[in-house]
């Protein structure tokens, strides 16, 4: 008999009875798997679902809830608040938060089909107030729709594409709407007869030449032999919880110790990667620090353990994260004055690094040599009060001067302090959500979508809130749809 | 009949007749190739070699033909200049430069057997002059032994190890001491019967089970199988000439045009990939811009386009050059004064940015807002007078003042100076030179070395000159012994 792994698929040959059988089979249950089971099961295709856990959820149960939708004209949210949002400023966007060599396809297509994708998810039940937020946000206090949820409107982005707010997020009152978005898929996807098995982890896919057939699953300690006669969707996620694939893949993230997400661990990049799969960007991670609560600290000024600034802090939250975790020393300063401290939320887990009644003070407490971030300071109030940031470009109305005193130091150390972090990088796809062989090539009955494809989110430096689900639910559409035609 | 292609073995039932039939089949003739061949023959295999071009020389061909070696109380030209190596300190600073999640089993067991190392290849007829030549040097411009090649004597690495100078270059008058080294290579591997087929373009492993048994290669336009008894030994570099699989796994080396290798296209890796085999530190990349040249350049003081410094510029220049690489702006500046400005090498192809006879000049003719490079340079030199660099820990003797005006600055630009770069990601192996697969269990059959594997200089930020020759020829060694067992 012939091993069953996750790192090379079971010959069909040898399965001696098929447990179950249906056309398509979809591995994890968080919003990836979800959509592409509606879809699959909206095709006519008969759908089991499979999730490791007792139930759904996933990383996506755990998020915000919240999903980057824009383009072609903009969204009610949108153009309630007075956001004419273009295709091309949308698709620009993606692109450039999608950095380096990002999948241009995906963006395209995402870029166009976006506002439809958000009638789709009307369409499941999905709840939006329609209203805008404005301010600094990382999620709604409130039931709000759209909050600024990127680097849309600072440097260099906003010279890429036209800015908008896109974080589109499910009604829901308070933080964590993740949980009730994936309710509502989870509701549709039932509705529409996807036969759901939780307590029950993929182990190995099955092949039957070049074509993937089935998959085992481990149901009450057994493996059971699943005949997938259309295809199976991988949607499990990335791979931040297993620290084996990180060394290997993604050693930058060891700078960090709050992985986030359901226990993600590349189960469907190894399955995908055994079947023939080629994986990209699999060293990029997200990350971030929540440094923004209090809202008033979004003003603050950032310098790395030499004093020097190293971002415009008016980007995303991440993208400043992402950027400090980058600098030497093992931590960076979110400096503020009198008029912007306030005490910082317990769970970032930051400290007071020094005080004084001045800069030069300050950089004494901080013990770096004279000259440097007093300088750097007297360089970045100086040309703040003529309301520009010629280093960085960093913009009114974040930009302020710092020259309230006393003033303040909080160190944000990437060890100890609250730095959540999941991976970015995953198995090749098309645009249909086909697993793609290192040629370039569909895998036969297989497909794959969410975090343990590379989509949308390619590039840490990059990243927007909304855009990992975005990728999530409408990829995990595309690849159940074309899973269903089999 | 089964395809033929890089990206899976080849069925041996499949293969009508054998056209050759070795025991050890080694693709690639450059440094790794050959080591692995000569060790391969003298542990009593019948061994053939292919190479894809017209003659031996690789990517190794090309280089200055530097090895790093140290350990054991120091090489005879560690000794006679008086540096006392230990294995401890050796193996530190192996691991230190292989950056994170380096393979510390392959910088253990090189620790231990550097020496030896030095011995064999001595033994193959690699002439060593034996002599220390202090200063900063890319590579000697005499036929000396012994430079330093890398950063240890420059923090942090030399509060991780003693620092002591590594890199031993062939006796060979000037620059390009690794075509030489090729050729001792060469003549020993045909000395000891190794057969060598040149242009002759490996096209696919064969497979029988489990087991690699073969390779497919092109000749004379021709596919000719060639049955390895006890194995295939993949020694034919890296891919930065490649520029699809730097799309997908190396998208930061798109910053900078200058690729350096022979062609280098990633066959070996999409050969063990195609096997089951794993990649690691894909993103990983070397580079240089041989700035130090003319020597009194080391004494220069390296800011971006924010005025900032960013590194101890008494690092290795190809340390300094990966940092570099890494500041916004598409560029950074080599500030020199008039006591060590001399006019650049033309390849580098450096442009003066900005001169002046105060650094506030040099700063307002770069457009930087006032009281950053000046305040910068401000700082370097007060302390730089007192014989210290607390920001960047530079130390003496490039540790120096740069107050004689007029002063200059060179502009390094990613785009169009000369960024030389190469891959450094590859194919995961045992110490052996086993190819492993993703679970970490060896490919029976198959074996590699060289860039086409991650091995030592797998952290593009801690490169030294000579690690990756090291990993070639060591490891190489290795993967021929492993493959003569079969």
């Amino acid at each position: 008999m012939a091993e069953i792994s996750l790192h090379r698929p079971y010959p069909a040959g040898e399965v001696r009875a098929w447990d179950f059988e249906t056309e398509v089979a979809v591995i994890g249950f968080g919003a990836a798997g979800a959509c592409a089971a509606i879809e699959a099961a909206d095709a006519g295709a008969r759908v089991m679902l499979f999730e490791r856990n007792s139930g759904s959820g996933g990383a996506s149960g755990l998020s915000g809830g919240e999903i980057y939708i824009g383009g072609g004209g903009g969204t009610d949210a949108q153009r309630a608040a007075g956001f004419e949002d273009t295709t091309e400023d949308f698709t620009a966007y993606l692109k450039a938060a999608g950095g380096p060599c990002v999948d241009e396809a995906k963006c395209e297509l995402y870029g166009r089909e976006a506002l439809g994708h958000y009638a789709w998810l009307k369409a499941q039940g999905v709840p939006y107030r329609g209203n805008y937020l404005p301010g600094k946000h990382i999620e709604p206090a409130d039931d709000s729709t759209l909050i600024w949820s990127g680097s849309e409107a600072a440097a260099p982005f906003c010279t890429m594409a036209k800015p908008a707010p896109r974080g589109h997020v499910i009604q829901h009152m308070g933080w964590g709407g993740g949980r009730p978005l994936v309710d509502v898929l989870e509701a549709s996807a039932r509705a529409k007869g996807v036969e759901v098995m939780t307590d029950s982890r993929a182990l190995a896919l099955v092949q039957d030449g070049e074509r993937i057939v089935g998959v085992i699953v481990r149901i009450d300690n057994q493996p059971r032999f699943v005949r997938a006669a259309k295809g199976v969707v991988l949607a499990t996620g990335g791979f931040v919880f297993n620290e084996t694939m990180r060394r290997k893949y993604c050693p930058d993230s060891f700078r960090l110790n709050d992985p986030i997400g359901d226990k993600d661990d590349g189960a469907g990049i190894e399955l995908g990667l055994g079947a023939g799969g080629d994986a990209v960007h699999m060293e990029q991670f997200f990350t971030t620090c929540p440094w923004t609560m209090p809202e008033s600290h979004a003003y603050g000024v950032f310098v790395n353990t030499a004093g020097q600034r190293f971002i415009n802090e008016d980007c995303y939250h991440g993208r400043v994260s992402r950027c400090a975790v980058d600098q030497p020393g093992g931590k960076v300063y979110l400096l503020l004055d009198n008029a912007h401290f306030v005490q910082p939320m317990d769970f970032a887990r930051l400290s007071i690094a020094g005080t004084g009644d001045s800069w030069d003070e300050v950089e004494a407490e901080l013990e770096m040599p004279a000259g440097t971030l007093s300088a750097t300071m007297a360089v970045y109030n100086r040309e703040a009060r003529l309301g520009r940031d010629p280093l960085f470009g960093k913009r009114e109305p974040i930009l302020v001067p710092l020259d309230q005193g006393p003033f303040i130091a909080l160190e944000l150390n990437f060890a100890t302090s609250y730095f959540s972090f999941f991976t970015l990088g995953g198995l090749r796809t098309s645009i249909d959500g086909e697993v793609l062989d290192r040629g370039g090539a569909p895998i036969p009955g297989l497909y794959a979508a969410g975090r343990c494809t590379s989509g949308l989110p390619a590039w840490g430096h990059g990243y927007s809130s909304g855009l990992s689900l975005a990728d999530c639910t409408f990829f995990g559409r595309q690849a159940g749809r074309r899973a269903a035609r089999g």
